[in-house]
């Protein structure tokens, strides 16, 4: 018997959470497997981000431990900056609630990752989240919150204040799933984590064993990245307009200097001039209609110097380097970058390097590990921007395919990367960060092409080399047999000495 | 010089406008030629819903004009419902404000798409989007609206009564792009659209001239999905709670019998004993962790049957079938369909049509046409679970790829469709879903092996009555020889008589 209900038409508003909830799916809680991995991906970016913020080397504890047949604990704490008492709530019971989106490099930006972490957590066990955080300037205190998912806001079961004597934070969150079946990825995350981010010590634990350890490979803290004013380029109408009505009695073009970066006296005079616009006209006096011819003119002018890249953070050369040969020691090594560019405005850097394993043979494409802003993207490679131009170049013109085998890590770095769904896993294409991917592995494949030749030359001299020194045991052969020595003289000294190569004589 | 803005830690929330409009990519917006598409399907798919919801046959005029060199506009109208008037400005000027979300198959499900294209359009242009629409109890009006992006509000620039003298909505933006870069994806759109849809006129024009006209195929309206109660597997603990929170004084059994479908007096009573609780217990009085406890059952309990299927609306044998043919009118064709079966608790039908030439040859797999609620997905194949379900088939053993060719046309109809980004191009993996698609691949195939034994068969058949037929004229030759008469008979007539074929004599 089927009960039908009410089919009348009816309009409705969801929350934001709500429409997460319905589709987790979309930010990578699909499935038990894929929400243990995220749970763990998206807390240790947060602790990595509040380690930059203050300035410290991070000391991130990750535990995995199975409470039940399907339920378990992840509980992930740091020595970040800590969250102030006020924000706690709202920033793990709020979904789109997060630390300022300001212009400047982040691995969370939508304050999306952790709550639907928490969303989840409390879908599939029917418990809340639990945060003990402590700043430099506060004492640390202890929260429960669970989600008000139809009004997207936070309800706090439980705050009370703890001993801790170091700032940081530590959140711990049960969930359905089994270690088991996520235990690779998260494995593989951790690695590829502590390769990014080389100056960072991680430790998993599972039921409180530990089972890996990630030391810092770095001394040298990364750069921090810089809020700056934007790019013209992003001055797209609705962004404009925002930036108008908080500006409302500047002229044109101290508006346009104060606004933006790249915009000096010089070239702003030069843009008004082009678009015929009073400089000193008030910004609150413009037509909607001229607001966005000055949007549009923005985007197009070629005026305006590519945007300053103190706002992002990439790994670096030396890191990035020192890094990729402690995980594979017997690699030659090099390291390219470009940029910053910009896409819409949104500045960008992308780095990448080449590691040539000059031993072994391997017919394919080099294997690629993408990373966005440090964080490394384990699934839906196939879909990703920088896959889909790996497989355009012709390796095989750099020596790569042939008798070389090469693994490539890649970093895309942006104070927005577009990334195709909520749960970051690959980026959209984008002719700006198509070329610059075209040109960084271009780039990687000239580099490797020396060391192939350098290889190949090499091998070449090597070859040379045993053949003179097989002569050289000849000529010492005759020689005594002339002399009448009764024992034929060691050339292999000779040929350490003029070649300083060590040569296997049998 | 590079100025650097106030760079305190801060927090703050951010509303699901602001969300899209800073991740338009993820909701299929990422570049000029991509939103042009996505614009057309986002409006065709409206149209679609609101003249299902009518019980009319679709006449859908879609005209795209090149405005200036970088601008077009994008019109389409409907003999739809209409949109009475009180609902148009949060409609179309509210992001996820959408027509009751109801338990029954719908193409758009978020209230998502069109606001997006019309958020994309203010954006790019600076222009409101233009609504005209009537329903069948109000006169005709024209609105103009803008998107408070910040607020998630709508804007009513002007509202005004027209002529219009027949229901249905008509709904105009203009946006940045180029028709036609865009143009070969949105002809395949609306050809695929209409083989899904064959009881659908659709006009294509472009600057006004008509380009395209996608005829009506099938003369039968398809069966209405109907609104049902969920299935007691879609209790998640949110649900639950929500649902008991509206029921406060039902007693259990009566509660679960009134909020589920498949439930009725017996299972429940069976049920609620498996769980050792009280039938006659209020609800009001279950704790926290008792509606844990029973979402939890609720979701492993095998006493309910599956899902009903009346909510859904697939394309069906008749239609899918007459629709396949007549795109591949030499083709053998193949209907097959599963389930209903359900996600969490989410009805869905998987159904295909497997179009085989005889006389094509062709070593791959088939090509497969993917289509989600009867909307065809045109981007991001290689992750989706139907595309790699496919390719774990090993299509050889049904005799496809080795002389026959294959095109596999898939539609999965479901009250929610998991799909992996709010773009809406690709199903996620899910186990049920990949479950039953593998099966229904499977029984296409089976079913595509009978008509190539058949094929085969046939073949040989015609091999033995050509062999025939050839004796036949060698027998006349020596009877006529014998019998000495001057003209050799002519044996073609016998051959057609006693085969029913015609033979080529030559």
């Amino acid at each position: 018997m089927t009960e039908i209900i009410d089919s009348e038409t009816n309009f409705s508003s969801i929350s934001i959470a709500e429409f997460f909830y319905r589709n987790r799916q979309m930010a990578g809680f699909g499935n038990p497997t894929q929400a243990v991995y995220s749970t763990v991906r998206e807390l240790v970016e947060n602790s990595l981000d509040a380690c930059e913020d203050a300035r410290r080397f991070p000391e991130i504890k990750i535990d995995i431990s199975q409470e039940s047949v399907d339920t378990i604990t992840i509980t992930v704490s740091d020595n970040g900056t800590g969250v102030p008492y006020e924000f706690v709530p709202e920033a793990f019971g709020k979904v789109l609630y997060g630390s300022k989106y300001g212009i400047r490099q982040k691995r969370g930006t939508f304050g999306l990752g952790v709550t639907m972490a928490i969303l989840y957590g409390q879908l599939t066990t029917g418990c809340p989240v639990t945060i003990k955080t402590r700043t430099d300037t506060s004492e640390a205190k202890s929260f429960k919150i669970f989600i008000d998912i139809e009004r997207n806001l936070p309800i706090v079961d439980d705050e009370h204040q703890i001993d801790q004597s170091e700032p940081g934070t530590t959140v711990s969150l049960s969930l359905k799933g089994a270690i088991k079946r996520a235990q690779q990825r998260i494995l593989e995350y951790l690695r590829l984590t502590s390769l990014a981010t080389p100056h960072t010590r991680m430790q998993l634990t599972i039921n409180q064993n530990v089972v890996y350890w990630y030391e810092r490979i770095v001394t040298k803290l990364p750069d921090s990245p810089i809020l700056l004013k934007p790019h013209p380029r992003a001055a797209d109408i609705e962004f404009l307009r925002r930036l108008i009505s908080k500006s409302k009695n500047r002229s044109l073009q101290s508006f346009l200097i104060e606004s933006f970066q790249q915009v000096g006296e010089r070239n702003a005079t030069r843009f008004l001039n082009f678009l015929a616009l009073d400089k000193s006209r008030k910004v609150s006096t413009l037509t909607r209609e001229e607001v966005y011819r000055i949007s549009n003119a923005l985007r197009k002018y070629d005026g305006f110097s590519t945007p300053n890249g103190r706002c992002l953070s990439p790994i670096g050369h030396d890191a990035f380097t020192t890094s990729v040969a402690f995980h594979h020691p017997d690699s030659e090594i090099s390291y390219v970058s470009r940029g910053p560019s910009e896409w819409d405005g949104n500045p960008f850097i992308i780095e990448g390097v080449i590691a040539l394993n000059t031993d072994c043979e391997q017919p394919d494409n080099p294997n690629l590990y993408r990373f966005a802003n440090k964080v490394p993207l384990l699934y839906d490679a196939s879909e990703d921007v920088l896959t889909k131009v790996l497989h355009k170049v012709n390796w095989s013109r750099y020596g790569i395919g042939n008798n070389l085998s090469a693994i490539i890590y890649v970093n895309l770095c942006s104070t927005r990367v577009p990334y195709k769904a909520a749960g970051k896993q690959s980026i959209s294409a984008n002719a700006k960060i198509e070329d610059e991917a075209v040109a960084l592995f271009r780039s990687l494949g000239r580099s490797v092409s020396k060391i192939a030749k350098r290889v190949a030359k090499s091998k070449r001299n090597m070859k040379r080399i045993r053949e003179f020194s097989k002569h050289f045991r000849t000529i010492a052969k005759f020689g005594a047999e002339l002399a009448e020595f009764p024992h034929v003289p060691e050339t292999a000294q000779l040929v350490r000495t003029l070649f300083e190569v060590e040569i296997d004589e049998t």
